[in-house]
């Protein structure tokens, strides 16, 4: 059975709704990361990278979301996750996927993990400072230029759609107000209403 | 025909080889970073986002290097670029280029572009002394556990091997010699070896 490693709230609940729209057989294992669990060596064994997600499947380890959101698209086709004929298609929703781990992600981790890019405490306040416009930056890009509507990648919900959800609930972290972004805005309510989407988020937050 | 939007010596560089190395029919389009062309509106129409590279398709416009290569190497199956008929180990390369994207590109940005992530000159400068750590770290996990060699996916020469090489020569911006990293250090040398390689830096040099 495939086995996701995350951390409540954080990027791998994309890879956990996507795994419940997908109808796959998994088991959540928590990593618990006010303790440290991440940097411990059991789970580096896991993910050197002391990271999450990771998902272990029977063939060996996958990590970075969206490489899990491919896999599960491509694991389960009949849930026609992805647009898996097409590759100028496939390539889009990467492009959409990958921007959201390289650049909006980043932006967000800058407010929250900064000490991974600079040691000193004012450089890490600076980078606090800068991160809610360039999250705003981010957004309004999404809404004006890639959100195709009503789903991410136009008429077909994909694994695009779980990412987006779980990086748009990270705008209250920077005082930004998803309705400054109507499209965005609406697809955060429409996904909060799917089935898959209310079991992944009632999992991880008994489990937070 | 294809057109491949770069700045010489960027991230682009990886489309640039993985398009010769599929044999790909193409132009090349210089980007001029130095006089802020990535900024003006007629690039802006072409990548909101500003940045390199963007590959213009019949289809519409592609971004973000893990999904310009996915593309090429579906495009041009012939050329084998990827494991395309095994999701594990397709899904596997994409985790690879992600990495390098999402957090290699990431740390070497943070010595060069660091006004991104804060305004401060002093944090500025606080980014830059610790980018060297950060890519240090990053190669000895490349070198330690996801090279498998001889290329980056074993026996099957892939896409993620122009992107390694591209961003393992940015290894002596920040001092480090890349003959730390045993493996890679070959895998550097053998890739400037092929012709596509040569044939790309020798375009962007012309260009530079």
């Amino acid at each position: 059975m495939l086995k996701l490693y995350l951390m409540p709230g954080s990027c791998a609940l994309a890879s956990h709704i996507s795994l419940r729209e997908a109808g796959a057989d998994f088991e959540v294992n928590v990593v618990d990361f006010m303790a440290g669990e991440q940097r411990t060596p059991e789970y580096r064994a896991v993910n050197p990278k002391g990271r999450v997600p990771a998902l272990v499947t029977e063939r060996g380890v996958l990590t970075e979301t969206p490489a899990i959101l491919l896999y599960v698209a491509q694991a389960y086709p009949d849930a026609r996750l992805a647009p898996l004929e097409d590759p100028f298609e496939l390539a889009s929703l990467q492009a959409f996927t990958n921007y959201l781990c390289a650049t909006v992600h980043v932006a967000h981790a800058h407010s929250r993990r900064g000490e991974r890019w600079a040691d000193d405490e004012s450089a890490i306040e600076a980078m606090k400072r800068k991160a809610p416009g360039n999250m705003a930056d981010c957004f309004q890009l999404i809404e004006d230029e890639f959100f195709e509507g009503p789903w991410v990648m136009g008429e077909q919900f994909t694994v695009a759609d779980p990412y987006l959800f779980t990086i748009t609930r990270w705008l209250k972290f920077h005082q930004i107000d998803s309705a400054r972004y109507p499209a965005v805005h609406d697809h955060l309510g429409r996904m909060g209403e799917r089935p898959a989407v209310r079991a992944a988020l009632e999992v991880e937050s008994a489990a937070a």
